[in-house]
């Protein structure tokens, strides 16, 4: 489906300091080294008990498309990137890297590597900034999306955000997210021709306007799509005018047509009792069926407080306050250094310390294991483990709590999924294509597979991300071997 | 300078309801129906004084790129847009309209037009959605970085957050629009090169974890740069290890190549205390004129805070704050009719009314004059007009509040511009295209002729913006009329 158009080069969106490093690896005859890296988060936005991870189809178009073109060589000589043999060495630039990835649409936890990456540290540090902007801004909005979708129950959320959005790509991929999050679907075309993500529509107030009144401005609509008529009836008074219109509009037009009136939109004023006096006046007129939308400036808490006084709205439409995350509108993955390799194949940790606690590094090449209650089916708990150790789920196994260790408890009858998925080998994607169906449905399953508390909107019980005991061990030893260096 | 690649087909980004409205435009007949529509905004982000208009550069890309390809078509087919004679027009489709705007850099007030289109339905319909996400985006990130550049006066700030912005576009072209604001660079190598933006950076705290130890790493980095050398310091102890570490480097690899290091830089723990001691022990080592640069976190209140305490910093590095304008992410500009056009070409004022005063639009096809006072060279005040109205600069004229009507000054010895500028004529670019430096110049010069009231942070002096005479008399006779209809 994907227009050509829609794929950039975003080769040259990284920071300049990830090409001056770059040739100091290089000139420094570093370049063989082989580095590990994670990508993960540390917080999750809005407080909330889980994000959803997003972004990774799009990391792999820019991974494999990675290149440099003249242009882009002639531009870093002029920023003091001169040294002509490394620029020999760009101008062939290609990721020949190992990449695992949690899979799209997976509910995942603070601290916990969303992507890790091994190659040598060129290719490792080139491409930072990119994989770190395409996997933070669509979990962003995966995640918000998810959060009013859950709020929304179950009243469809669907997507109407394209003309506040940070940018085409913030509008563009945003509406690709908000699907994966739980949105039935979009209002924006380009996502809708290249992903297949549903689209919807109804019709602005500039269309009531250009006609002589709200009658003939409806009988027009209805005229060009009686199968699918949606009306806009607020514009001079929702009860006195708007909905009336719309009902002498659906039996003179719609319902002679041979079709059934789709909806009306409610799009300012009190929602809630503009929704409850429209629900009566469409009942009484003979469509039930016909649905109410409800938009402007709709957000978990409006949410909540409009279904609190039983309004009758079954689809919202949210724009601004989805596609930006505007509660909360940065999700802050970062990429760090994890291990080393040496040419033995030998891997060595590396752990970055931290006056912060919170920005202490999780060290090494690790496995992230999801553990199932097999009689529940519910998640228990995540596990970060030192890559390779095996999870024997025949025997109980004791998890602990990383901080407090002597919060333990034996888990039992469980299955373990392990979480990251190997997506490039040797620089060549061996992760096969999911549709945007398959990656929503894998959501809603995972998500399901979520005791309740996890998924609550204000204060969710906290999910348990923790290490196995080797991986505890060996970074408590690194952390007691820089504690040397004073507190 | 700039990339085909860069340049990318947005004709798709568009809501849906463009074009079901589109299409009904054209099945009744009202493709000849010239309209006027602008675009304005109802509320500067961040409580502020101002907003910087930006995004003109490519919303101009845009307009001139529109076009539908044949997937485009069989795609539009597949969601309902059915009708093969509308299909043969937008596969004809260019926009042909007149559009005019105020320029890049210039600060701009709540319900000014920032664009004014004028075309027929269908054209000013269609490019609804795209000019609204590219004036809406960049207006934001000029904004937010207008004010953090503000609060830093005489402190330079640099553009550091492309990890974390919602996108590539984010990334990108916010931090063309940071520039435009006031930053003096970008981390951003892509804005950098499509741009000219100038671009900074400087390392990683991997590359210090990569060495065998602090110094190691330091000397590699001032080897491979030393004319640019700035060193990161606080991946250990900041004051204990790195900046004796960069001081030592400085002697020994850095001023015996003959040049001088450019900067240190901070990034974590108390700003204010580490970048004094950090000061003392450059000065005391010979190298005042190294520059201390700060970055984590830093906000409009930080940097206050920072200046109260007399942090001796002399660049602030803001990242995900400003790239996605965290603190109020949204620009709301919106885009209304506000007039029609007959075929005897005379022009029919349109109103949309709402029961929220803040949403009644202001009608009618207008001008945008900003009043300097001759002697001070300080902006008065902006009056919005009806088209072709005159203002004689030789007379006293007199302005009043559009609500306090009894609110009023007669200014004298004044000078106007009119702010909104020729763009398209019948579908052609007429406006010289600006570099960056230049719309950063006027955005410059032009905030210098504001009052320091209107550029305050916090609790900024309210900007008049004003309506002549006749443009207050017909937009109340409109609200009577339409104030029949009922409360």
């Amino acid at each position: 489906m994907k227009d050509n158009n829609a794929l950039r080069d975003l080769t040259m969106l990284m920071d300049l300091y990830e090409m001056t490093m770059s040739m100091g690896y290089f000139q420094s005859e570093m370049i063989d080294q082989i580095v590990y890296f994670d990508m993960f988060f540390r917080r999750t936005p809005d407080e909330g008990g889980m994000a959803i991870a997003a972004g990774l189809e799009q990391l792999i178009e820019y991974v494999e498309n990675i290149h440099f073109t003249e242009q882009d060589i002639d531009y870093l000589r002029s920023v003091g990137i001169n040294d002509e043999e490394f620029l020999d060495y760009v101008r062939n630039f290609r990721f020949n890297g190992d990449i695992w990835a949690v899979e799209e649409g997976t509910p995942v936890f603070p601290r916990e590597p969303l992507v890790t990456v091994r190659a040598n540290i060129i290719e490792a540090q080139m491409i930072e900034t990119s994989l770190l902007v395409l996997i933070n801004h669509q979990s962003l909005i995966a995640t918000k999306s998810n959060r009013l979708v859950r709020a929304a129950q179950d009243i469809p959320v669907m997507e109407f955000g394209a003309r506040r959005a940070q940018g085409a790509d913030g509008a563009y991929l945003g509406a690709r997210a908000a699907y994966i999050g739980g949105c039935i679907g979009t209002s924006n075309l380009m996502t809708g021709r290249d992903f297949g993500v549903p689209v919807f529509g109804t019709m602005a107030h500039s269309w009531i306007q250009l006609f002589d009144d709200e009658y003939e401005a409806f009988k027009a609509y209805a005229t060009s799509y009686p199968a699918t008529t949606s009306l806009l009836v607020d514009t001079y008074n929702t009860l006195k005018s708007g909905v009336p219109n719309a009902i002498r509009i659906f039996d003179e037009v719609v319902v002679p047509s041979g079709h059934r009136p789709l909806s009306i939109r409610l799009d300012s004023g009190d929602l809630a009792y503009l929704s409850k006096e429209a629900r009566k006046m469409l009942d009484e007129a003979g469509y039930p069926d016909v649905k109410i939308i409800a938009s402007n400036s709709i957000e978990e808490d409006t949410i909540k407080a409009l279904r609190d006084q039983d309004a009758k709205i079954d689809v919202f439409g949210i724009g601004e306050k989805l596609i930006t995350a505007s509660s909360d509108a940065v999700f802050g993955g970062v990429y760090k250094l994890v291990a080393i390799e040496h040419k033995d194949g030998t891997i060595e940790p590396k752990i970055k310390i931290s006056e912060n606690v919170e920005k202490i590094t999780t060290p090494h090449f690790k496995d992230l294991y999801r553990f199932y209650d097999k009689k529940s089916g519910k998640a228990l708990a995540d596990l970060l483990t030192i890559h390779g150790e095996e999870i024997d789920t025949s025997k109980p196994y004791e998890l602990f709590d990383p901080v407090y260790t002597w919060k333990k408890t034996i888990v039992e009858d469980f299955e373990v999924k392990s979480l990251l998925v190997p997506i490039f080998k040797d620089g060549k994607c061996v992760y096969p294509k999911k549709s945007i169906e398959e990656i929503r449905a894998y959501r809603e399953a995972e998500e399901a597979r979520l005791w309740d508390g996890v998924k609550r909107i204000v204060h969710p019980h906290k999910y348990f991300v923790d290490f196995s005991l080797p991986l505890w061990n060996l970074k408590n030893a690194l952390l007691t071997k820089y504690s040397d260096r004073g507190r």
